[in-house]
């Protein structure tokens, strides 16, 4: 029963994020969890702030002496920019005078289309948008980035391995039998401009982002995570909300601009007729059995199948479009445009490093349900004896 | 806190289904389950077993006099065929020799690609798929389209209406700007062949299920699913398992067969220029305010936001492929073909009513969360205050 | 991740229960399941209801030829007093004249003080208590008592073993230092009157219950659930949510008319000092280590640590008092005395059953947590993997 | 939906709890967690460590100027001590040289009976129980108190109002019909030095104390929660996991040391005949209903009935007793003395209101179940909705 909760508004003190139930033994530290920050900040087409915006990252509990302890993991993420914010979102009450001085702290009252801002100042009884986008902010999947390399760090202590990459950007999109990328190409994809495998869709997708910067237009994109090394019989077809590509959907789907979600060839699929849509079982050369394809994306019956995994989301332009968009003035119900707070071009590289760590969270935590185990080691004995356990007929390659 | 489970094999006595949480005093009875499941039966491209497929409904608890009593509420759906599974699937042990005698006993050693059928006996230990395919077998989703009924009553108890249709079968598609259909168009659609809105587009998808049988083949497609008159706020962005289109593609991931979900435009979105993109928010005709487009599919920051909910589902093609599929016997090891359960072409006529189902179940379940209540009165009483209660400045219409 | 939910009403068609997350390969039918019921009939002080409360049992779901499948597992026990209540209890509408005339039918605005009448009413917005005492009944633990002999088939494969007894019966209480009865002596606990083990406390009992019947009154009482051969290691201190002592206290304290629950000495300990409230660790004969007393009751932090697990409950006296209770009539406001439903003295025995499956539940779902496993085969590996890793001077004996 | 978790060690850099699923809107600041956090101190027999205790707390998210803002609340407790821990607990690897140098690091390997130092071992595969006993150890209940704080702030905005009070100490217990304390007795409850409201009996605990200390002992109690004003119909009859009994149960089990729990007269109704057990419905001077007594604490039926609501639990006495007990070395499996951490006597003071805590916790939790709300004032409105519909035939006053 892994689970987590983070917490923190974007122009606040910090971020945090609660990890519980992660086995003890795992090897990490902060610097894990600043790489990983640190590899959410990437890509062409971010604006200013993803510069200044380093991260303080504290682990407050749960960790010592870069091992986990068993207990919850509690990770804070300092914002460097809080002295300037000091007043605007402190907690405590501040004088009623000073606030109306600073420019800062003004009231939004003009709601962007496409965010939180309108509906959520309805639902919580609002007459500002600030609370909203503090929290609704992007901001908040840097906790979740951090939690997420630490469930991340649980897996490759597993033998699983994780990889994100961009496939497209706007309508600039990589072929769709190009070559995926595996561990050894983290460094090159982290350099690439826009996190892209394929050489000259990333030239092209440069070219696409300078052309939307100058038109005052923003563009979203689809990432793609995949995961290698997965055992199989992850999830169960025996109830829906314990299906792996159920969980994977949802926790794709929970991150900010998400619109849709596949898996293995999804929408594709779809359109295929039944001969050509699966993977037939084949005896490997290594013996037991392989797939002939994975159109599937390593999953069948809501369970991982020991094929590559392989998800995607697919992300909306940033809904903060400098060519502002038309709204009303919640002050006083005239027609506006939406007030603008950030100017980058595309962030569709920073969510495929958010989605690794959504994936990465719920393969951690399907495993605990199937495996259990409260140490590495007890966790990695019992899947050992697991695919042990399977029979030559049935695959086994006796590992 | 609205939560269910269903049970029960595809050939065993009965399916049941539990749903916990929902009010007192929503209109149901047995009729209103009937119809669901009557309907999910639907659809050009069925074989034989949905025409036999009688469905024996009854209310184990939870409902007295076609109202819900405020406990949880029980339905059962008997299986017609039961006596004769009734050795075959009992419960109890049998006679062995009377088992190795029927055919229907037979021990099914050649798993379905597509299918849980091979990784579900890793998983479970099995040697024998029968197990595994009784479970994960699509005759499930009849408890969780009957539950969803009950679901639907709910919503249908605070004006809030349903309506799932057919976009794709295969490479055919409806064009992307045709109309929806509204509640007044339900029975069209379930007259349709293949549920789907538009003439047209229905015609040429016969003819493409006609051609699909021919060949031997099997379709997928895609299913959307409507709600309209939802209140705005419904889901939250506060934390990324609160979020409405978090849930929903859980939701609908978790249904068999599923590969792809998206929110509004989805994928086609991800492709748009930010301008293009978002909904800009203007004056309403009536007063208070609407949105100019519908491209956010009724969703923003996680929540409803007032307009016409819509979400799509891609379903691959029936995996129990007449031309069979490559596969290992694994009594032997020996390459072999596939079993063969059934001769559907296409399920997605299906796929749309139990994804109606899933997405009712969902939207209850938020629904409960942001409003409470114990009884349908109590509900609608919370919601009704909500909407008065949002200040004219924010669209208030008065309501 | 194990989980349930039950439905049904007292005077409905059934009962009904699905179990999701047991493990495949458990060994268990439906005479195991009537077995369990059957005990949970047993007492002396029953009225007449329990006698003729024959249990139709069946498995719906989960269970074939005698072993658990992996899937959900749903149990109906059918009421064979369904005839006679088919109207009253229906689910759809009925005729509202022929209503009118059954007596069955009179609506219930007298409301019992000491059960749900009242207050559900209130709650649920009903003008009669039929509804909530229908479900309120304690007739609804037959379900849990059918889920948790499952439960307790699944612990027994794994060796663990669970005894029921009643240590207290209104003011009549066996001695502290009586000895615990094991699984030797659960046929003579059940064939005692009062399922007490001290026979001359028993026969105190009965005088008790004769006593109290004459005088037109109920009585309570103290059971207790004993478990034997539980790891150490079962629940976690790391999270109060995850604590094995937590979860038993929510689900006894969660059956109807439990006031108290203790873990081990409980409240006595409280009076205790420190130098003899807890359990020195000591090298046991056999090798390994072994507790000087278990005054713990099996648990500290959290945790099982290898010894008896032993928690109590305290039932109140039956609230449908045969010497009628004050309360008003709900249709008139007037001040009266509580309808009178049945006519047991006094039910603790059954409870003592009830108690032991809760608690066959929880430890179930405590040890898959650890554990993990989808077949009982692969829990027992991991958890003899467990035992055997834990190093000598741990106090392992080489399990 | 509300939920929580808490992260951090005994002697780790803080303590941090995360809140999620609060409304906007409830006025709440640091001084209301400094204050109840400085509650949690008090009480005669504490050792040096609650002197230097000093609490830094500072809200990482969710409260802005005052006000709730809706989103998770993140409350992090500095550990003023943490310059002379910073290196035996930091996170990151630290020169093993060092570590070996400091006496603070040295394994403990005499586990202490009555802990989870033992188990703990056992269970995460440590050599050394510092990283059980650093969050086994109560200071983490800190984290609850600073949550529970919020939720108290939340309950009072409701109008409930919530008091703890200490009722035994060791053998030396209050009258059972001594009057209960209410919210204008706090002050004098915080200043008693047991927060015992029994004049007599609390003298009579200070010599307990004492006596104990001189005899190199330690002393549990009993603590008693009451909460004013909840309105009728919190929790349900309709599944055991919704009723109240049962979550105030689990959460209060839930804390270090607890070994038993009550609602309402408890152990104390079981051995009481049922005309004197229950609390007669009888009409109200004011109009509407009252209860004639209140043996029942409160709830029926596992829900709130509208009178005060009484719940206990017993604490066992602190395990780490000056005349150390019998353990076992686990470095070399020698008899041996259990090592000794702190000095306390007694906690039993500071156990009630870290129970005021998880009672404020577990009543927002099941108040937002049954009357959701977004805001406070949705929260309240739906509340007062609620019991203005209740009809007067059932009690209501017309509020």
């Amino acid at each position: 029963m892994l689970r987590w909760l983070t917490a923190g508004e974007s122009h606040g003190p910090a971020l945090v994020g609660i990890l519980e139930g992660l086995p003890a033994g795992v090897s990490v530290d902060s610097e894990v969890v600043r790489d990983a920050l640190a590899r959410r900040r990437l890509g062409y087409g971010r604006g200013a702030r993803m510069k200044f915006e380093k991260d303080q990252v504290s682990f407050l509990g749960g960790v010592r002496h870069g091992k986990t302890q068993g207990g919850p993991i509690a990770i804070e993420i300092g914002n460097t920019e809080w002295p300037k914010w000091e007043r605007v979102m402190n907690a405590d009450p501040v004088d009623l005078d000073e606030l109306a001085s600073m420019a800062r702290n003004a009231p939004l009252t003009r709601p962007r289309p496409g965010h939180a801002d309108f509906t959520g100042m309805q639902k919580y009884g609002f007459d500002d948008a600030r609370p909203v986008l503090e929290r609704a902010s992007a901001r908040e999947t840097a906790a979740r980035v951090a939690l997420g390399s630490v469930a991340q760090a649980f897996l490759a202590g597993l033998g699983i391995e994780l990889v994100s990459h961009t496939t497209a950007i706007g309508a600039v999109a990589a072929p769709v039998d190009a070559p995926l990328p595996t561990l050894a190409d983290v460094d090159a994809l982290d350099a690439d401009p826009l996190r892209c495998f394929h050489g000259e869709t990333s030239a092209a997708m440069v070219l696409e982002v300078d052309d939307a910067h100058k038109a005052g237009e923003t563009l979203g994109g689809v990432v793609e995570v995949l995961a290698y090394n997965l055992p199989p019989g992850i999830g169960s077809y025996v109830h829906w909300d314990r299906r792996l590509d159920s969980r994977l959907a949802g926790a794709l789907m929970g991150i900010q601009a998400i619109k849709g979600v596949e898996v293995g060839d999804g929408f594709l699929t779809a359109a295929r007729r039944g001969s050509a849509a699966h993977d037939a079982i084949i005896p490997a050369e290594s013996g037991g059995i392989k797939r002939e394809t994975n159109r599937a994306g390593g999953i069948e019956g809501g369970m991982s199948i020991g094929e590559v995994l392989r998800v995607r989301a697919a992300m909306k332009p940033i809904a903060t479009v400098p060519r502002a968009l038309a709204t009303i003035d919640t002050a006083t119900g005239e027609e506006t445009t939406a007030h603008h707070q950030r100017s980058d071009v595309c962030a569709v590289p920073a969510a495929g490093v958010v989605a690794e760590a959504m994936v990465a969270l719920v393969l951690a935590q399907s495993l605990l349900e199937k495996f259990g185990g409260d140490s590495l080691n007890e966790t990695k004995r019992n899947i050992d004896s697991y695919l042990a356990n399977i029979p030559a007929s049935l695959g086994s390659t006796g590992v």
